[in-house]
C-alpha cells in the first residue's frame, strides 16, 4: 500500500497492469461462479454514466426501451442456422425449475434477436408500424473459457437495439445513424476514444448478420478493442421468424432488421484507451467524480475552507467531493490517482494564507495556485480543456501507432505495437488465414477516406489489421 | 376497437379487467417461457419513472449501485438454513454451460443476500468500513407456477438493497430509513398510493429475516398489494458468509445485516390502485406523457396551434406529446383513456376561432375552456392538484373500506370487500391458520398510531387482515 510503486507499470506486463487497475481503483472482482464479474461501486458508478449517456443518444435516435425475457426457448435459437451455429458453443442452459426437469430446456439469452423476433411478428401489422425501433438494457451471459474482467465475462451488462424497416435501404440508414450518431458520437465526446469506423469482413460478421459495422479502438498497449458494433440482419430473422408486414398495396412483405449493442466491455475499453502506470485516468464528462477537494491536513480552518469550495464547485454543477484529510497525504493523492479522478484541489494551511489553493491535474500533472474565488471558473474551464486535450492526445497515439504497409509481412510486423493500414485487396481469404496465425486480425474495412463502405466488394477499400482483446 | 366497452367492468371481472388493460394500454406481453414478461415500450418508460425516483432517494439515503452476478454456485444458498428452505422450490438452475455439464450446478439468482453476504466478507475490515451500504438493480427468477403480468412472474426486474452494520441498533434505524424515506416516500409522493406500514407475523416474515416491515396498498378490489418490504437480517447471512468487522478495541465482531426491495410489481399495483373502467389513471408524476395535445382533425392550422402549444408545455417542463390527428377523433380519445395520460389538450377549429381549446382531466373527467396563452399554465396548475387529489381519493378509498373488527368472522366478512383492522392478541397462531382457510392474511402489524412496531411481541398491536395478491 505504499506511495510509488502501486501498480505494475505499463510497459513491464500490460495485462498485470489491468489487472492491477481494476483491484486496486475497486472497479470489479471475479464472482464465484468462473466467469462471472462483481462490478463494484466505483465501477459501477463509471457505467451508470456511460448508460445516462448511450441511453439519451438512443432516445434521440427515436428508439424506445423494453424489455424481453432472460429465458429463451432452446428452440428459437435453431430458427437461424448461422446463429445457433454461432452461439450454441456458448449457452448457459436451464434444465431444471420450480423443483421439476424441464419438458424443453431453456438457455439463458447470449443475445436477443431471436425472442425479440418473435414478438416484432406479433406487433407489426402494416407498413404504418414501421420502423420499429426497439432497444433493452439487460445481461446477456456467453460461457467464456478466458475470462477478463470487463473485457470477456461470462455475463456481462449491455444495450441490444433491435429494430425492423419496410426496406434494405430504410434498414441500413438507420443501423449507420446509430452507429455515428449514438456510438461514435459517445466515444469521442465522452469517452474521447477516437476509433476507426468501418465493417467486419464476412469471416468476423456477428451470427446472422449480412452486414457488420464496428468501432475500433486502439489501446496503450496498441491492441485494438471493438468498442460497439451495428449489424444489419437483412431478412435473415425476418424469415425465421416471419416478421411479414402489409405494404401500401395490401401485399404481405418481409421487413429488414437490424441490431446493434454495447456493453460493460466499454469499461474496460476506457481504462486502456486512457491510462497510464498510476492508474486510470478518467475524462470529466464520463468521471463519477470529476473533482476531489483534498484537505493537506485535518484542520478546522482548512476543513472550512474545502466545505466552501464543495459547495461552490456543486454549484457549478461540477461532481465533486472532499477527502477530509485523515491519513498519510502522500497515500490519499495516490489512491485519487489510481481513480483516475480528473482535478485536485489541495487546501493547505500555508496556501491558504495567502488566500490560494493548488488545482493539480490528473492528466498531465500541471499545478496551478488558483485564488480561492477563482476556483469554481478554474476547474470548469479546466475540465473542458481536459475533455478535449484527452481526445487529441488519443487520436495522436492512435495515428502515431497506425502504419500504412503494403504486405502481410509488414502489416504483422506493425501490429506488434500498433495497427497497419492496407489495402483489402492484398489480403483475402488466404491472407486473413495467414494473418491469423500470427494472432492479428482484420479489425474493420473503411474507404480511403475513413468513411464505412456498404460492403466488403466495394472497389479500393483498405484493412485495418491489428491484434486485438 | 369501438368506442364504449373495450375493457372488461372492474364490476364484471377484476382480474379480467386487469388483463384487458395490460394489453389494450400495450403495457406487457406473455414471454414464450411459461411465467416469463416482455415488457413493452409503454409499460417499459412507466418503469423507467419509477426508478429514477427510487434511485434517487436511494442515493440520498447514502446507498450506492454495484452489480454482482446472476449465477449463484448452489451451495451458497444452503449457507443459511431458513433461506434455502424458502427459495428452493422457486429455483431455476443451469446444469449445463459451454456445451458441457457443470461440475457444480449453479441456480440462478432468486435474490442476492448469499452472494452479496460473500464479498461484503472480503471488504469489510474494519468498523472504519460500517455501514456498507449498497443496492442493485437487477432481474431475478423465482418459478411461478401461476404468473400474472408484473404482480407475479418467473423473471422481475427489481432493486435489492444490502447493508452491513456494527449493531442491530444501527441497521434496524437503516432498514427503517429506507422503509420511510425511500419506500414510502415514493409510494405517497410518486404514485399517489397510500400504504399501511408494519411488520409481518413471523409467519409471513422473508426467509431469513429477524424482522420484515412491509408497506401494504388497498387495490380498486379491496385486496392488498404488497409494495416493498424491508428486512431485518440480525446476524444471520453475517454467521453465514463470516461477515466479521474489528471493533474499535481490535476485537473481530459479527455484522448485522439488511435487505430491502421493490420490482416491477409496483407496475401492477399502479394499475390497479388507481385505474377505473376505461384503463389506466397515471398520477402526473410517473406519468411518461402528462398531456397529450390532440387535434380534433388533421388541418392545417389545427396542427399549427398544436406544434406551438407542444412546443410551450415542453418549455415549461411538462412531459407533452401530439396526436397529429388522424383517423376517429372518438377512437383516439379511448386510446389515450386506456392509457391513462393525465390530462388531454383537445384543439378544434371551432374553439380556436375563439383563441380556446378543451382540457379534459382523466381522473374526474372535468372539461376546462382555455386561452392559448394559459394553456402552460393552466396544465402545470391541474398536473399538481391531480396529484394530490389522485392520493386523497385513494386514501379516502382505503378508509372507507378499512373496518374496524372485533373477532375473526367479522375480519372475514370485512375481507371480503377490504381490510378489516383487529387486535392482534385475537388472532395468534390459530387465528391466522383460521383466516388462510378462507383465503385471508396478516398483511401487517401496527401500533394503534399507525406506526412501526419494533417486533410482534410489543403490547396492544393492530392487526392489518386482507385477501391479498
Amino acid at each position: 500500500m505504499a506511495g510509488q510503486s502501486v501498480l505494475t507499470p505499463q510497459s513491464d506486463d500490460f495485462p498485470k497492469w489491468y489487472q492491477d487497475v481494476v483491484a486496486k481503483a475497486e472497479m470489479a472482482d471475479n464472482g464465484p461462479v468462473r466467469g462471472t464479474m462483481v462490478i463494484r461501486p466505483y465501477g459501477y458508478s463509471i457505467w451508470e454514466r456511460m448508460q445516462a449517456e448511450i441511453d439519451a443518444r438512443i432516445k434521440r435516435a427515436g428508439a424506445q426501451n423494453a424489455y424481453f425475457p432472460l429465458f429463451i426457448p432452446e428452440s428459437y435459437l435453431s430458427k437461424e442456422a448461422e446463429h445457433v451455429e454461432g452461439f450454441s458453443p456458448e449457452l448457459a442452459v436451464v434444465t431444471h425449475a420450480g423443483g421439476e426437469e424441464l419438458a424443453e430446456p431453456v438457455v439463458v439469452r447470449p443475445t436477443s434477436e431471436t425472442v425479440i423476433g418473435e414478438f416484432m411478428a406479433k406487433w407489426i401489422q402494416s407498413y404504418r408500424d414501421l420502423p420499429l425501433l426497439l432497444n433493452q438494457w439487460a445481461n446477456v451471459v456467453r460461457w467464456e473459457l478466458r475470462p477478463r474482467l470487463f473485457l470477456r465475462s461470462s455475463e456481462f451488462l449491455w444495450q441490444e437495439g433491435h429494430t425492423a424497416h419496410a426496406s434494405a435501404a430504410d434498414a441500413s440508414a438507420y443501423a449507420t445513424k446509430i452507429h455515428l450518431e449514438v456510438y461514435n458520437d459517445f466515444l469521442e465526446r465522452v469517452l474521447a476514444v477516437p476509433t476507426y469506423l468501418g465493417i467486419k469482413p464476412p469471416s468476423e460478421r456477428f451470427a446472422g448478420a449480412t452486414n457488420t459495422m464496428t468501432c475500433e479502438g486502439m489501446m496503450r498497449d496498441g491492441k485494438a478493442l471493438q468498442m460497439a458494433t451495428s449489424h444489419e440482419l437483412g431478412q435473415n430473422f425476418a424469415k425465421a421468424f416471419e416478421i411479414y408486414y402489409q405494404n401500401e398495396e395490401g401485399q404481405a412483405a418481409l421487413c429488414f432488421t437490424t441490431s446493434w449493442g454495447s456493453s460493460t466491455r466499454l469499461v474496460g475499453g476506457l481504462i486502456m484507451a486512457h491510462g497510464d502506470d498510476d492508474g486510470l485516468v478518467l475524462p470529466p464528462r464520463v468521471a463519477p467524480i470529476q473533482a476531489v477537494v483534498l484537505a493537506v491536513r485535518d484542520d478546522d480552518e482548512v476543513n472550512a475552507a474545502c466545505d466552501q469550495l464543495v459547495s461552490a464547485l456543486g454549484d457549478a454543477g461540477v461532481r465533486v467531493t472532499k477527502d477530509q484529510g485523515r491519513g498519510s497525504f502522500g497515500r490519499r493523492v495516490t489512491d485519487w490517482e489510481i481513480k483516475g479522478v480528473p482535478l485536485r484541489v489541495e487546501v493547505g494551511p500555508r496556501d491558504l494564507a495567502q488566500g490560494l489553493v493548488t488545482i493539480v491535474r490528473r492528466d498531465s500533472r500541471e499545478k496551478l495556485a488558483v485564488s480561492l474565488a477563482e476556483v469554481a471558473t478554474t476547474v470548469t474551464r479546466l475540465l473542458e480543456t481536459m475533455q478535449t486535450e484527452l481526445f487529441d492526445a488519443a487520436r495522436r497515439f492512435r495515428d502515431e501507432r497506425t502504419r500504412d504497409v503494403t504486405s502481410l509481412e509488414e502489416a504483422v510486423e506493425a501490429a506488434q505495437s500498433g495497427f497497419a493500414r492496407l489495402p483489402w485487396d492484398l489480403i483475402g481469404e488466404a491472407g486473413e488465414t495467414r494473418l491469423k496465425a500470427e494472432a492479428v486480425t482484420v479489425r474493420c474495412l473503411q474507404r480511403r477516406d475513413g468513411s464505412i463502405p456498404s460492403d466488403e466488394s466495394e472497389p479500393d477499400l483498405v484493412a485495418i489489421v491489428a491484434k486485438s482483446y
